[in-house]
C-alpha cells in the first residue's frame, strides 16, 4: 500500500465571512477513489458557515473545505473495484462508522462518530467537495449513466434528504400531503412525496416566487399562510392533511402544523433553525398527532441517484445559477438571498 | 319497546366550586342495562370541573353528573344479552359514534361525535357515573369475576388510558422506559409498561411521596428531576431511555424529554395541562425523536379489566381514600391535594 | 320516501356455461343513485362464474348480474348529494356493513357481511354492473373529470386491488420489486409499485405476450421462469428482491417466491387459484420471510381513480378488446383465452 | 498481545450416533474472556447432530463441540473490561460479522457470515459450550446476579429465541395467543407472550405431558388437536386467535394455523422440521393472514437474562433432568425422548 498526493484548488471556509480559494495537497491511498469534481450545489449549511462561522451546533474550529452535494468523474480507482477511470459518479458525503450502536441498528444517519463531508460537527472537521479533486471510498461513489446531466445528478444529496423525510412519514400512497417551506429541500420533498404515491401534495410558503417553483415541481395546489382563507380551508374538519412536512424551520410554521394535520396524522420535522418553539401540546395530544424528526439520510442516496437518472424527478426548476469556484463568495451571497435564488451550483 | 324510570341520587357539577348531590329521574329502555353503581374513582377532569367549571376545552354549560371511572352490579339487563342481574361489571364510559371517518378507521378514541360519560366536551353534556344508578349499553358493561375486588376493578378506566399510551409507544419488550409524573396515570403507565415487557421502568417526579408510590407499583428506579446528578446520568450518551411517557403535563418536563430519550426513541404525551411549551426542536430533529399524543383508549378497556382481575397489576397502593357520595366536595378537595392523595374513590 | 322502478337489460350468469342477456326491473329509492352504465371490464371471477358456475368458494345459487369493474353517468341522484345528473362516476362495488368487528377496525375488505357487487359469496347474491342501469349509494360513486376516458377509469377496481397489494407490502420507496404473473392484476401491481416509488419492478411470466405487456406498463426488466439463468440470477445472494407480488396463483410460482426474496423480505399473495401448495417452510423460516395475503381493497379505490385520472398510470396497453353486452358470451370466451387477451371490456 | 492455552474436557459430535468426551487444547488471547462453564441445556439441534450427523441444512464435516445454551463463571477477563474473575455470566453464542448488509440493517440474526457457537452451518464449524472452558468475546458475556440460579439462567438462549418470536409478531398487549407445540421453545414462547402482555395464551399439543407443562408455565387454556371439539371451538367466527406461534414444525400443524387465526391475524413460524407443507393458500389470502418466519434472536438475549433473573419467567417446570458431561450420550437419548423429557442440562 502506498500514499499518493495531488495538488488542487479548493474553497476553504475559515470563519464568519471569510472564505478563500486555496491550493491544497490532497493525499490518497491505493484503496481510495480519486474523483475529479464536476460541480456541486450550495446547501444551507454552507451558507451558515460563511455567514456565521457555524451551522447549528457545528462551529468552525479550523479551515474546512465546504460543499457536500457534488458529482464528478473517476480519476483513479482501485483495480479490484467496479469503478473505471472516466466513470461519472455522484459522491455520497456520508461516512458513518458502521461500528456504533446506531449503525448496528441500521440507523447510520444517527451514527455517533459520523464523518460527514463538509461538516464541522466533529473536530477535526471533514473536508467537503468544493475542490477540484476529492478522495472518497469506493462505496461512496455511485455511478450514473452518461445520458444524465451532472447538474441534475448534483441534486442527489438534497433529494436523499427529501426521500428520507418521506420514509420517516411512512407510506404516502393515496395520502394528502402538505410541505411547509418551498425552498430546495421543501420542493424536493414535494416531488419525492408524489413519486412515493401521494394523492395530493400542497406547498405553503410566504414567498410567491417559491410557490411558483413548487407548482413547477408538481404541487397540486399552493398557498401563502398569510392568506387566512387558505389556512382556514386546510384547518377545517380538524385538519385536512394526512402528513405535513415542516421544511421551513420557522417557529410560527411549526406551531401551525397541529391545526393543519388531521387526527392521527403525522408531522415530519425537516426544517432547521428554530432552537425552541411555542408548541400547542393539548391539541396535539387530543388529536394524537405524531411529530417525528428527520435528519440526513441512510440508503436513500442510491434511490435519489436512480430517480434523478430515470427522470422521475426533474430538479432543474430549482437551479437558479452557476458560478466558478473563484466566485464562491458571490455564489454564497446569491444563494443566501431567498428572494432570487433556490439552488446555486459551483462548476469546476 | 317501553321506557322505564328510576329515581336516584347523583353528584352534579354545576359550575366552578358548585357541586351538588341531588335526586334525579333516570330513564332507560328495554335494550339498556341498568347498573347499580358500586364505586368510582375521581379523575383529574372531575377535579377540574369542580375547581374551574371546565376541563381543558370542555366547559360546563349545564349541570352534569361527573365521574367516568366506575363499577357496579347489573340491576336489569335485556333478556337477550349475556348479562344477568347481580353480575358485577366495569362500565366503559366511552361511547363512540361508530359512523364517523375515524371510527371506521378503527380509531374510536378520536371519534368526531364521541359521547364520553362525565364529559362536557359536547353540548348537551353526557352524564357520568357518580350516581346510584347508571344506564349503559350492553357492550359498555364488561363482566368481572366475583373474586376480584370492586375497588381494584374501579381502576379499569385509568388503566385503559395507561395501556393505550403503552400501545402508542409500540412494543416495549426489552425497552428502557421512563415515566415523568408519578400520579395515578403515571404509576399505571409504569405498571402497564412492565406488564408489556419493559426491561426497566424508571419514575420521575418532584414529589417524594409519588416516587415512593411508583416504587410500590414496580418502578425499577426513581429520581427527582431537581437532582441534577440523576438527570445528568440519564442524559448521558445522547439519552438513556428508549421510550419516555410524559404524564405530568408540565412544560419543563415536556422540554426535558428530548435530552432523556436516545436517538430514534419515542416520547408519548399523556399529561394534559400545558397549552404550549418551549420545545427544543433542533435536538429533536437531529436525534430523530418521535413525539406522539395519546388520548383516552380504544379496546384497551377490556385488557385493563383482564389485567386487574388476573392480578397482573395491583393498583391499591394508589388508593388514598374512600368517601360517601354526600361528601363529594370533600372528596374532590382531597383528591386535588397532591401532597396527600393519589386516587380517591366514591363509594355508593 | 318512495320506490321507483326502471326496466333495463343486464347480463345474468345462471350456471356453468349459461349466461343470458335479459330484461329486468330495477328498483331504487330516493336516497339512491341511478347510474347509467357506460362500460365495464371482465374480471377473472366473471370468467369463473361462466366457466364453472362458481368463483373459488362462491357458488351460484340463483341468476346474478355479473361485472364489478364499471363506470357510468349519473342518471338520478339525491338532491342533497354532491352528485349531479350527467356526472361521470366510477362505481365502487364494495359495500361493507360498517358494523362488524372488522369494519370497526378499519378493515372493511375483511367485512363479515360484505355485499360486493357481482359476487355470489353470500346468498342472496349481489347483482353486479353488467347492466344498462345500476343502483348505488352516493358514497359508492366517485366522480371523475370529463377529460379522462371511461375506458381508462374502468380500470379503477382492478387498480384498487393492485394498490391494496402494494399497501400490504409496506413502503416500496427505493425497493426492488418482482411481480409474478403479468396478467391484468400483475401488470397493474407493477405500475402501482413504480408509482409508489419502487426502484426496480421486474415482471415474471411464462407467456412472452404478457411479458411484452409488462414492459409496456413500465417493467424495468422481465424474465420467463423457464429460463434457468434468469431465475438463478435473481436467486443469487440469498434472493434479489425486497418484495415479491405473487399474482399468478400457480403453486410452482408460490413455491419459488422464497428463493427469489432476500432475507427479511416480503411476499404478497394476490393470485388466487391454488387451494394448497408445497411451500418451503425451512428456508422461509431461516430467511425470516414475511408472506401476507392481500384481498380486494379498502380506501384504495379513490386513489385508483385519482391515479388513472391524473395519467400517472396508463392501463390501455392491457385493453385487448371491446364487446357489446349482447356478445357477453363471446367476450367471456375471449377474456378466458390468455394467449390473446388481457382485459376485455363490455360497452353499453 | 499473547496467546494462552488451557487443556480441558469437551463433548465432541463426530457423526451420526458418535459423540465423544475428549480432552482438547483451547487457545485464547489477552482480549478474550475465558469462561469456566457451569452448565448448559441440550437443544433440538444438539440432538439432531447426534441422531443424524446434521441439523437441518447444517451437516457435520469434522468433530465439533456441541451445546449453545450455557452459563459459567469468568475465569479470566481483559483488564479493561467490566468483567471480573468470579463473575457469573450467561454466554451469548451468537457471533454475527457486524459487517454484512444484514448486520448493518440491524438484523444480525440473518448475518451472512454468522459464527454461531455449536453450529455446523459454516465450515469450519464453530465449537460450542459443552466444554469445561469456553473462550468468548467480552460482549458475549452477560453478567447476572449472584441470587439467580445457574440452572434458571441457562434458559437464556432458548428464551431469547422465544422473545424474538414474540417480537416478530408485533405487540401482544391484550392479544389472544395460541402456541402450537408445547416443547421447551413453545412453553417459553407462551411464558414470553404473557410477559409481553398477551390477554390469553393457549397451548396446543398432541402430548398431554406437554400440555400439563404448558399449564405450569402459565397457559390460560390448553387443548389437544385430536380433540375435534376444541379445534372447532377455536376455528369459529373465522378463527379465534390474533397471533399463532407454530413451534412444532409439523406439516399438519402448519396447515391448521390458517383456520385458527382470525382475519388480519399473524402466524409466526418457529418450529423447524417440515421441508415443505400443504398450505391452504386461498383462505390465507381471503383472510389476509400474515405468516412470518422467526430465526434465532438479535438483542433479545439480554432481555432473556433480565426476565429470568427478575423472576418474571420461571423455566424450571421445563427442566427434566441433569447429567454429567461423561453421560452426554445418555443425556442426548433422554432429551430426544419427548414422552419423558423437556429440557435436559449438562452440569460441569
Amino acid at each position: 500500500m502506498s500514499t499518493h498526493t495531488i495538488s488542487c484548488k479548493a474553497c476553504f471556509a475559515y470563519s464568519e465571512k471569510d472564505i478563500r480559494v486555496e491550493q491544497r495537497e490532497l493525499e490518497y491511498q491505493d484503496e481510495d477513489v480519486l474523483v475529479k469534481v464536476d460541480r456541486g450545489g450550495i446547501c444551507g449549511s454552507d451558507i451558515h458557515y460563511y455567514q456565521h462561522g457555524r451551522a447549528g451546533m457545528s462551529v468552525l474550529k479550523h479551515p474546512m473545505v465546504v460543499g457536500h452535494e457534488f458529482v464528478g468523474v473517476v480519476s483513479k480507482a482501485p483495480v479490484d473495484s467496479n469503478l473505471r477511470v472516466g466513470q461519472r459518479v455522484a459522491v455520497n458525503p456520508s461516512q458513518p462508522c458502521n461500528h456504533c450502536v446506531f449503525c448496528l441498528e441500521g440507523k447510520q444517519n444517527l451514527c455517533s462518530a459520523m464523518r460527514f463531508m463538509g461538516s464541522a460537527q466533529f473536530d477535526p472537521h471533514v473536508n467537503g467537495g468544493f475542490s477540484e479533486y476529492v478522495v472518497a471510498a469506493v462505496k461512496q461513489c455511485i455511478p450514473y449513466d452518461e445520458h444524465a446531466e451532472p447538474k441534475v445528478i448534483a441534486f442527489a444529496e438534497p433529494l436523499a434528504v427529501a426521500i428520507h423525510a418521506v420514509n420517516a412519514a411512512g407510506t404516502l400512497v393515496g395520502k394528502k400531503v402538505l410541505v411547509i417551506g418551498a425552498g430546495p429541500i421543501g420542493c424536493l420533498i414535494l416531488a419525492a412525496a408524489l413519486s412515493a404515491g401521494a394523492a395530493e401534495a400542497v406547498a405553503c410558503d410566504v414567498s410567491d416566487r417559491c410557490l411558483t417553483l413548487a407548482a413547477q415541481m408538481g404541487a397540486t395546489a399552493t398557498f401563502n399562510p398569510m392568506n387566512k382563507d387558505s389556512a382556514a380551508f386546510y384547518q377545517r374538519d380538524r385538519g385536512y392533511f394526512d402528513v405535513v412536512f415542516e421544511a421551513s424551520g420557522s417557529p410560527a410554521a411549526i406551531s401551525s402544523t397541529v391545526a393543519l394535520t388531521r387526527p392521527a396524522g403525522t408531522v415530519v420535522q425537516v426544517g432547521m433553525g428554530a432552537s425552541s418553539v411555542e408548541y400547542p401540546v393539548m391539541p396535539m395530544l387530543v388529536k394524537e398527532i405524531r411529530w417525528v424528526g428527520s435528519f440526513r439520510f441512510i440508503d436513500e442516496f442510491d434511490t435519489a441517484v436512480k430517480w434523478l437518472q430515470d427522470g422521475r424527478i426533474n430538479p432543474l426548476p430549482l437551479l437558479s445559477g452557476e458560478y466558478q469556484p473563484e466566485a464562491i463568495e458571490s455564489a454564497l451571497i446569491a444563494a443566501a438571498d431567498k428572494t432570487i435564488s433556490s439552488k446555486i451550483q459551483i462548476k469546476f
